[in-house]
Order: C-alpha cells, then structure tokens, then sequence
C-alpha cells in the first residue's frame, strides 16, 4: 500500500465519529437479519473514491448505514481525493485511483472540489488540483460520458420517460493546442506515418491573421473507439427500448463526418433489425440524424422522454447539461465513465452529476437542518456494485437484488411524501432522517 | 442595373395576381387617407431581398396591403434570392445584395432555400447554392447576430421579459482548416508579422495522430471587434435594462480568455456606473461571467427573462436556438446581423429566424387553409425600414410612428384571439384573413 492509498473508514473523518455511535444501535437486529439469509453479501473488488463537504458526509453515513450492515465491503479499495490528499501526495492519489480502476474495473466516485485560489490559500495547498476527469478519461482509454435521466416511478421530474446520453469521451478543443497571437501567419501540416504517402508533409491550413488580438486553436478528433460508443449507445438504448439519434453539426463542420458514418454503419449492421425486431422503430426506418442546434431544440420539445443521443465531445457536454436542468436538476441524472482495458474488458467509473454542495454543507456545520437527496450518488454506486458484481463474477444474484433493494426504498419513501424536500416540500424529511429511513426498510427486508 | 439585380413586383411571382386582384378593392380608400396626412411616408433607401416559398407568398401579401397602401418604397432595392436565381446569375444576385448592403446599410430578407440534393435535381440547378450567411457577414465585417425574443403583451409565450443574445459573427470552427487523416504526425506553427518577434516561427501545436481515423481542424477566432460586440451589446441590455452575462468556456478552453477580458474593460469603463443609475444591477456589482453549459441551464431556468447573453459564435448558434425553443418557437425570436462599412456606418441586416415552412406552403398549392404567423418576419421589416430611416435620415418620425402602429395592430388581435392559429387555436385566422385584418386596421387609423 503506498501511502496514498488509504484505507479510510468513515469513522476517520469528520462527523465518523457520531456517525459510528449512531449506528451501533441498530447492530444487533441488522447481525441477526443476516445471519438468517446466510450472511452478508460479498461485495466484489471495486475501487470507492471518496470526496469532501455535504456529499462526503452524506455517503459517509450512507455507507454506515445501508451498506454496511449488509455487505462485506473487505474487498473495497479506497482512495481520499480530496484537494488536502491530492496536494500532501503530490497527486500520487489520483495515480493509484487509475492503477487501481484499471485492475478492478468497477470506480464509484464521490464529488470533488476543485480548489478555487481562494481555496488554496485556506486549505494551504500549494496549487489547485485541477479536475480528476481528464487523467481518469485518458488513463482508462475513455470511450463514453453516459448521462441519463434518474426516474422515480409516481414522481414528476421532467421527462416522463428516459433519456440516455453518450458524450464522446475524447476529442475536441479539450485538448486543443492553442496560442493567443497578434498578426501573423498561422500554418498547419499533416505528415502520414503510414501508407503511400507516409513521410509526406501535406498543408492542411494556412491563414494570415489580420487582427491585433486573435486565438489560434488546433485539435483533433479520434474515431477509432466510436465503434465502441456506438455499441455501448445503441445496446443501451435497445435494451431501454428508446429510439436512438445521432448529434453532430456536420453540415457545417465537415470532419465530423466519420462520426456519424461509424455510427450509422454499426447501426445499420448490428442494431436496425433488432430495434424494428423490438417494435421501438418501424420497419424501414433510418438512423436519424440530428444537427447539434437542433438537438437543443428537440431537448426542450421531447418531455415525453424516450430517446437517446450520441455526440462529440463538446456538444455532449453542453447538451447534457440542457438536459439535467429540463429533468429537474443535475441531481437526477447519471454520470458515468465508460473505458477499457488492453483485453477489452470495459471499466466503468460512476459518479453524480452534481458537486459536493458546499453551502448545504456551511448550513449543516452551523448547526442547521439541512435536506440533501443523494439519489444521483446512490445510483451512481449502485452501477459500480452491480458493474463490480458482473465483472468479477462475486455474489451477483444477491448484489444485484439487494441494490434494487436499495433503489426501491429510496423510490417509496419518495413516493409517499417522506423524501428529501427538494421532491417532498417543506414537511419532506432532513438528510439523517431520510437516511434512517431507508436504513429501516432495508433492515427489515 | 444588373442582370441579377430585379427590381420585383410581387405580381411577377406566383400568386401575384392574386395579390394585385384582392389589394384592389381597398386602393382609393387607402389614397384618400393618406391624402389627409400628407400623402404616403417616403420609405427611405434599404435593400429588400426576397425569397421563396409560404414565406415569399405571405410578404408578397402583406407588402401589397400594409406597406404599398402606406410607404412609397421606391427607394427600396429588391434582389431575387431564391435559388433559381442564384443558379441563373451563378450567383452574381448575392454578389449584388452585398454591395448594394453596404451602400444602403439597411437590409430585410426573406427565408430562402438551401437546395437539398433532391432540390437541385427537381429546380434543374448547376449545383446547390449553400447558405449565404458566411458571404453576407464577411461581405459586411459582421460583429454581431442579434437573436432577442418577441413579446406580444398579454400573450405568453416562453420568457416574461425579454431575453437578448449577441451572437460573435466571426471565428470559430464555422472557417476551420480541416482534414480527416490516419496515423501519423500533426504541426501548427505561427509567424508573427510584427513586433519584436516579426518572422520569428513558433510552434502552436504538435500532436502524434495515433487513431487511424481522426479529424484535425484549425481555426482562430479574430477579437478586435469584440470591442464593438462589447458595446452593442451593453448599449442594448441598458435601453432594455436587463441584465447581461458574458458567455464562454474559458475555464477550459483558455485561449477564450480574451473576449471575457474586453467584454469586461468596456463594460467597467463605458456601461457599470450606468447599469447602477439606470438601476439595473446593484452598486458594486460586477459584470457575470457564465460558463458555457451553465448557460444551457439558465435558459432552462430563467423563465422571468430580463437579462442578456454574448457568446461566442458556435455557443452562440447552439444557445440561441434552445432559446428560441424554450420561448416556444423561431417565430418568435429576431435574427439580425450588425456589421460596419469602413467609415463606422453600422450596416443590419434583419430576418425571421423559421425558415420558408416548406409544408404550409404545400398545403396551399394543395388549395387547403393555412394559417402563418407573419410576426418573426415582420419584425425583421420593422427593423429594417426604422434603421433605413436613421441611417438616410429620411422621413423618420412617420416611418417610426407606422412601424410602431403595424406591430400594435398586430398585437391587438393577438389579444382578442383574432391571431394566426398558433397562438389562437382553431379559431383563429387563415393566413390571409389574419393579414386582411391588420390591413383593416392599418387603413382605419
């Protein structure tokens, strides 16, 4: 173990302690319960990133009281990357997340802070981490963001019926080499290192820039793995039985192309028989296409849900976030990193859409009451439980029983007014109590 | 005159001698009632460009029976821009609209169509003549597309108050250098033309293309105008005192940082003291900058309106179309583009933000009703005849009192339910008996 690596307990941060004497009351009947279904589940090697603020202390207590009590969570790996441990290791932390993600294939994540300078100063860090999700994106051989829209059956969130999202992982002006520049020539070549005109210097671009004050940018998109989002994309949106589009601005940005030639020979190779098979689009029917202004169009037309979309990069990201805010709040939707490794074995990495509410966060650490739904992280580790279930071949049936187990509680507590307030109002429940309460049902299954 | 350049009537186009037949039977009232107010407004000089489709056939309309009856638009200069035209002229008629644009400085324009492959076949074209958008804002040093929303008081539409967008004309990916490429080796380099670095070359960028499919683009954004950006914008958010938002995403795409920066140094200099008197922000406050998914959200959320966004042109493109969605459609959004000729002149060009509504004016040629909602189109008129009448200093005052008087007749019969069906329901008013009833009320004034 390097020192990095470190096992927490939720008793070693803060609030474990209560956390800890509020739990120990209800171990003796959550023991017996067990001991009569033969034992806890045995919950399979997946790596569990834990983050700060509200968030932190929420899945704290979650962890303690709904999981603990029924799962083996021996084989957990754990990381603390929070902004204090990336800078005490020099960011080696976040190394051995990646290490470990791609040995384990299975990451639940908790919401980080990215220090703002303000931050830094405060936390004495000597720089601010930046965001995790590029070295987590590159080292687990990125493929897709899926985000898709969280349903509560009997509750009105936005879309009645699910949306999915891909967001090409890779790609775009996320990596784009750029400079700001004055007047000037700006010239851009392409040598092929391979095939007849490999070692050939060809002139892709050549512009004189006549302004004073000017941005010159140069990126790249991969396609290789849209062969693989495709499959990811259109397997998911089968299996939801949803119809699939394509998003890309192609008409104007002509090197988009491939992406949607990849997509749609795989569709049309793989999926289109069954998708009209499924009775989800008419026999016949295309691939449809969309251009990325209209997609923002039809995100805010289609409430009724029941469709899925694929992007680049960028367009994803902004796309995606259109649609958490028409379905409520980046509160109800996923977020979910798909990769692979060497041997094509995907490795998936959940998280919530959301941060971790630091003001909710201040509110809870004046003393006041506060109401947090942890319904995105709950999600989130429950596709890391069933993903790490799947790959590794550990006590599948009763995971797999126990999160749907897990969801259901949640789902009827909302149903019944005693949720969160975000969903229940005024007389909803305070983030412990909600807690309790799912722990109740879970404890008396 | 060239031979591109037609002066039209609208009874040299299909459907004319209807027009011509059914504006008749008004004629001598109109001339007598003019004749009390000495005589019809002289339309000051503007470039009128017409287009094709359900769109050509309503302005040929409403031409005929709210402006002839009205304005002597002699001074007017009509271009035929439908694609047969341009096909014909090899599009020398753009050419035309362009320069006569910049003389006049004052421009309306019709929907026009984009030939699809299908269309170019069916019309017997040399080829599909794209859009001409990027030749109208080169051709007029374009700085801004100004997209607001349209309010008829006491009808609902999407925002409250009104929403204003500022749209960067230039740069971006829209004038990329590109190539789809395989495996091998990628180079941009700048040489400065001035400076102390003049005919120094730099590396901007190299990359190793490693997927044996990918795109590589380059592209640059020119900022020298977004000091006139800048300045529209802010003069605009403080007539309408509503409250504007800077959007990029600089955070990650940092070579953006320089269009928040002048944003900024104009706003601090010429516009905060006057945000704070004309108490629009609060004293102190500084100008907000949005990133821009976050954007996404707002326009989601924002529904109460009153404020104002500037971003750059793909943020642009894709925003201000979820913002036309989310105000219920692109009828009811202007689209409007500010460019400058050499001496500072501004030079707007103004259109309806829908385009032909190719299957109404289908159902009409089929003989059935149809009902279109003139309102976004009319707008871009108004615009267009009031900036004439600034810019040439002609007749102003009755210009600005008979557009004033167009858009509250047609108002009023939003109001009494005798609108278009869209907002009316199916009580509401054909096409023409809509257009027949503001003439109605334009003539009785």
């Amino acid at each position: 173990m390097t020192p990095a690596l470190r096992a927490l307990t939720p008793a070693m941060r803060d609030g474990g302690d209560d956390v800890a004497r509020a739990s120990s009351h209800a171990g003796a009947r959550r023991a017996t319960h067990h001991a009569c279904k033969g034992g806890k589940i045995t919950g399979a090697p997946m790596v569990y990133v834990s983050g700060e603020e509200m968030t932190a202390y929420v899945m704290d207590l979650i962890l303690t009281k709904w999981i603990e009590p029924h799962v083996d969570t021996r084989a957990w790996e754990r990381f603390d990357l929070r902004a204090k441990n990336r800078d005490d290791t020099e960011d080696q932390v976040l190394r051995d997340v990646i290490t470990a993600g791609k040995r384990l294939k299975a990451i639940f994540k908790e919401p980080t802070v990215t220090p703002t300078a303000d931050q830094v100063k405060r936390l004495g860090l000597r720089k601010s981490w930046g965001s995790p999700n590029g070295a987590m994106r590159r080292g687990w051989n990125g493929i897709t963001i899926s985000r898709d829209t969280i349903h509560i059956e009997g509750v009105e969130l936005g879309y009645k019926a699910p949306v999915y999202f891909e967001r090409h992982a890779v790609g775009g002006e996320y990596s784009a080499g750029f400079k700001n520049v004055g007047r000037g020539k700006l010239v851009t070549t392409f040598t092929p290192s391979e095939g007849a005109d490999a070692g050939k210097t060809i002139e892709v671009d050549a512009r004189d820039i006549t302004d004073a004050e000017a941005a010159v940018v140069t990126y790249h998109n991969p396609y290789d793995n849209v062969h693989d989002l495709a499959r990811i994309f259109f397997g998911r949106c089968l299996e939801a039985k949803i119809t699939p589009y394509v998003v890309t601005k192609k008409t104007v940005f002509k090197w988009q192309e491939p992406f949607w030639q990849i997509m749609k020979k795989v569709y049309d190779a793989e999926f289109k028989q069954k998708f009209v098979d499924a009775g989800v689009v008419k026999p016949g029917s295309e691939l449809v296409h969309l251009l990325s202004d209209a997609a923002t169009m039809k995100l805010v037309q289609w409430t009724q849900g029941g469709f899925g979309m694929a992007a680049h990069n960028y367009d994803g990201d902004v796309l995606t976030d259109e649609l958490a805010q028409m379905h409520k709040s980046p509160g109800f939707i996923t977020s979910n990193l798909v990769g692979v490794d060497e041997n094509g074995v995907l490795i998936k990495e959940f998280e919530a859409s959301h941060g971790t509410v630091a003001d909710m966060d201040e509110a809870r650490l004046r003393g006041e009451e506060t109401s947090l739904n942890p319904l995105g992280m709950v999600e989130g580790l429950i596709g890391a439980m069933n993903h790490a279930a799947n790959v590794h071949n550990v006590d599948k049936d009763r995971t797999h029983a126990f999160t749907a187990h897990m969801r259901k509680s949640i789902h009827e507590l909302f149903r019944e007014g005693k949720g969160t307030r975000d969903l229940s109002g005024p007389s909803g429940l305070t983030t412990e109590a909600f807690i309790d309460a799912v722990a109740e049902r879970l404890d008396n299954h």
